[in-house]
């Protein structure tokens, strides 16, 4: 990020007071105290940094961002010539509404200029990010900033995750989505893991299966994401170096698939006779493979991603259990009672036909405890909140990668500093060898939105994020409290001035206000 | 309110599925079934209602509120004429941007007409709303329907609070205070408590002390609120029945006030020599009283309501007793180690001159539990999470009126339906007389501001607050979750309709949207 240069050291002081009334109830955290930090505004940390004590002036008149000589990727790269001009933006759009360039000429101690050197030989202008995507980058030199990066420099090993599906794309909405991912980038996130589909909605427009969105979208064409809002979320990530990674969660999870596939679903039975109600994806029916077969194969053509996130979380087996033809089918296959091995059953027959579309998966936490056999790629998502540690050392022992989202429940909502909370939380204390270590590719952030929607969705999440975003991002070793409350406030007001309502850590105010 | 005439009967059915994603973390409550109320987006619920089975329509083309012929009060009566364009646009303004009312004639089970009858002698048109208004309002008739009121039907004794001073004022700010007001008269809250200054901030403007501003606001000039400011702001509210008391909160919370007012704050000491840093305000120095005579003086004539708040909460002895002439003066006035008694001898002190300025006064409940002599008709604000009904008991038993707010602190927020919390608390639920239980004048809902600014109040603030506004202006036996919970999602649909963003109860969707 180009601002990065740019930390002045401190000379504006806060003076906050504290105050909490109090009428009973207890506050999650300290109050670290305002000053400033050595680092300015910097969020998240880079993994170095050294801040000169020769402040450079940064005109809109004269500053341009352009490739070095050298550099494998120049005026043709469209992914890069966008990043200049939108931090370009970010930088100068204020001080020149202020109109406080135009009279101004260039100064000799003028930051002139910005040059970018990409010294990979495959740019990746063109491609979309991949987890092996080299996103390491550096700022060296004074005046004349070089710095390398493959693609875009905003690089965290981090999901970032909704469960509300987004319920409607109309214009308005489809700024909720775009302020998201915009922020992400900000905030070094790089994959938007998309929960797209769950029991109350299914905006997700299937050509192959328009009926699920037509009857199981909280309505048929404001609540929907069509093909061509998927393409530009997916291409306005692109740009800012995100991967999209689409979760459609079964056997569970599906009640709003339900609706427009007939006989996907089990029918509950409330003694001899259906009760009318559906349970979870009906796993002994091979209509039901036959559906998820072509399903998936328009899910891998969609999404360039190579990796799609198939769920597999919270199945309720009390619908199955009610149902004669499931209990009829557990005999002929020796489940005896035990229904996670018909759950088992499912995922396995899921994984065979995601398997043959050359589509990488990844999988919530149960379907590895319930020992389904996974390809070697997979990528298990921890969530569950208790015995985490335990969890990832299972997981990485046996070889697989995870990524963890169990301490980054954003949706879990307390009084006070809980950004604090989200902020200790540390993802490599379990036990276990450097290379089970190096298995953890990852954290998720999750906001999940059974109370979220357009109205509080963006306050919310920001910038406890931002939180979380450090952690992952910087080193392991940038903890102190008052250093990162200091950073976090501005970066907060940053997010405000760039039009994203990023909530207050605490009292106090924005400069820019 | 015109809308809640037209109460249709339920035919739109919203299925929503239930789904909680637990990681390890508990949710606060029940999650009641959306079925349909028979009193439709009814919020709140009124004293007494009967719905018909006939659904008359309402036309924007033909339908008109009038004043009736008999009526005390008429066309010249701004403040009903300005109600009655307000609900027009609110009911008509959707419709008519659908162009649905254009080409259609008045059916003959149109609802052509809402005639206004005032049927008390004085319409309070060109005064200000008070504690003694009238506010009983009544619907009667069908096609014809009269409905008397005092002044402008929405009533409640509710005081609405906010902690931080909402730091500033410029246009876009001002559109804050706007929408809270707006959305408090559509949840029937008819007290604004101003509690416009505290520690971090004096945004109040005082003509007779502009330093206090000038040094104790976040900015001094973007970031305070004007003599014309304020005005502005208690006429708004007024149009729409709502008493504006500010609070001006001494001796704590007043970190703000010195930085204008010199020798106002007590000076800390770190053993023998002045720390730098200052307590509440100084109580042993004549100049206190002086200030506080002038200022007071102009907060009478700036604020029209009858009553002022003055504070007395949570004040901090140990800057006090670090002072050696403030040990002295103990010493001299008797009261040994009892920091409580010089608490009291300040307050006692304030509130004699604010008797002389001829208001009312209101104060926390430290004040009346510390023993300090009250005027008999102080109203005692019971806030303290604990002991609430025995302080309830004893506030009563002296005689005092009060208002409660300790089961309402929006601010505390927690995972989940936490507004079945605040729907479920019960005002009167402590042990006295029923003349102690009339001596309950309201309740308040407070949302301390440590947390919150523009970018998150309203979606924190509503429809959480909405479930206080019920629990205060409808019957204590209206309390059947399910139904509450069918009105309260269509009457947050409703806010967001009308442009003010409260959240979400749960998941599913606005019919508007």
């Amino acid at each position: 990020y180009v601002e990065y240069i740019f930390c002045l050291p401190g000379s504006l002081h806060l003076n906050v007071f504290i105050f909490v009334k109090y009428n009973g109830q207890t506050d999650t955290g300290q109050y670290p105290t305002l000053g400033d930090s050595p680092y300015g505004s910097l969020w998240p940390l880079p993994q170095k940094v050294k801040i000169s004590t020769v402040v450079f002036k940064l005109s809109g008149a004269s500053f341009h961002i352009f490739d070095a000589k050298e550099s494998s990727s120049g005026a043709s790269c469209r992914l890069l010539q966008n990043a200049y001009r939108r931090y370009d933006e970010y930088i100068f759009t204020s001080s020149r509404k202020q109109g406080q360039n135009k009279s101004k000429k260039a100064l000799a101690s003028d930051m002139s200029e910005l040059q970018v050197w990409i010294t990979s030989a495959d740019s990746e202008c063109d491609s979309y990010p991949s987890v092996t995507s080299d996103e390491s980058c550096e700022f060296t030199g004074m005046v004349f900033v070089f710095f390398h990066f493959s693609h875009l420099c905003h690089v965290n090993s981090l999901l970032h995750s909704t469960r509300r599906p987004h319920p409607c794309l109309n214009t308005s909405r489809m700024i909720t989505e775009v302020n998201y991912l915009t922020a992400m980038a900000w905030n070094k996130f790089n994959v938007f893991h998309w929960h797209i589909v769950d029991d109350p909605s299914f905006p997700y427009l299937s050509r192959t299966f328009p009926q699920l969105s037509q009857h199981g979208a909280y309505h048929p064409y404001t609540h929907v994401y069509t093909p061509s809002d998927v393409k530009m979320i997916i291409e306005f990530a692109r740009l800012r170096g995100i991967r999209v990674v689409p979760e459609f969660d079964t056997p569970g999870h599906t009640q709003s698939w339900g609706k427009g596939q007939k006989d996907l679903l089990t029918p509950c039975y409330s003694g001899a006779s259906p009760s009318g109600s559906f349970g979870p994806v009906n796993p002994m029916l091979n209509t039901t493979y036959d559906f998820m077969s072509m399903f998936f194969k328009e899910v891998n053509t969609v999404f360039p991603d190579a990796y799609v996130h198939l769920g597999g979380d919270e199945v309720d087996f009390s619908c199955w259990k009610s149902n004669p033809d499931i209990q009829k089918f557990m005999e002929q296959q020796g489940f005896g009672m035990d229904y996670s091995k018909l759950e088992s059953f499912y995922i396995q027959r899921l994984l065979d036909i995601i398997t043959t579309t050359n589509k990488g998966y990844m999988i919530w936490q149960e379907v590895f405890d319930n020992g389904v056999k996974l390809k070697s790629d997979t990528v298990v998502h921890v969530w569950m909140g208790n015995k985490v540690e335990e969890e990832l050392q299972k997981v990485t022992e046996a070889g697989f990668t995870t990524i963890l989202s169990a301490p980054w429940y954003l949706d879990y909502i307390s009084y006070g500093q809980d950004w604090q909370k989200f902020y200790r939380a540390e993802p490599l204390s379990f036990k276990g060898t450097d290379a089970q270590k190096k298995l953890v590719i990852g954290g998720e952030a999750c906001l999940w939105g059974e109370y979220v929607d357009a109205t509080n969705l963006t306050p919310r999440l920001w910038p406890r994020a931002s939180a979380v975003g450090e952690r992952l991002w910087s080193d392991r070793d940038v903890r102190d409290l008052n250093d990162a409350y200091s950073r976090l406030a501005k970066h907060r007001c940053r997010m405000v001035q760039r039009g994203i309502p990023a909530e207050p850590l605490f009292t106090g105010y924005c400069a820019h206000e």
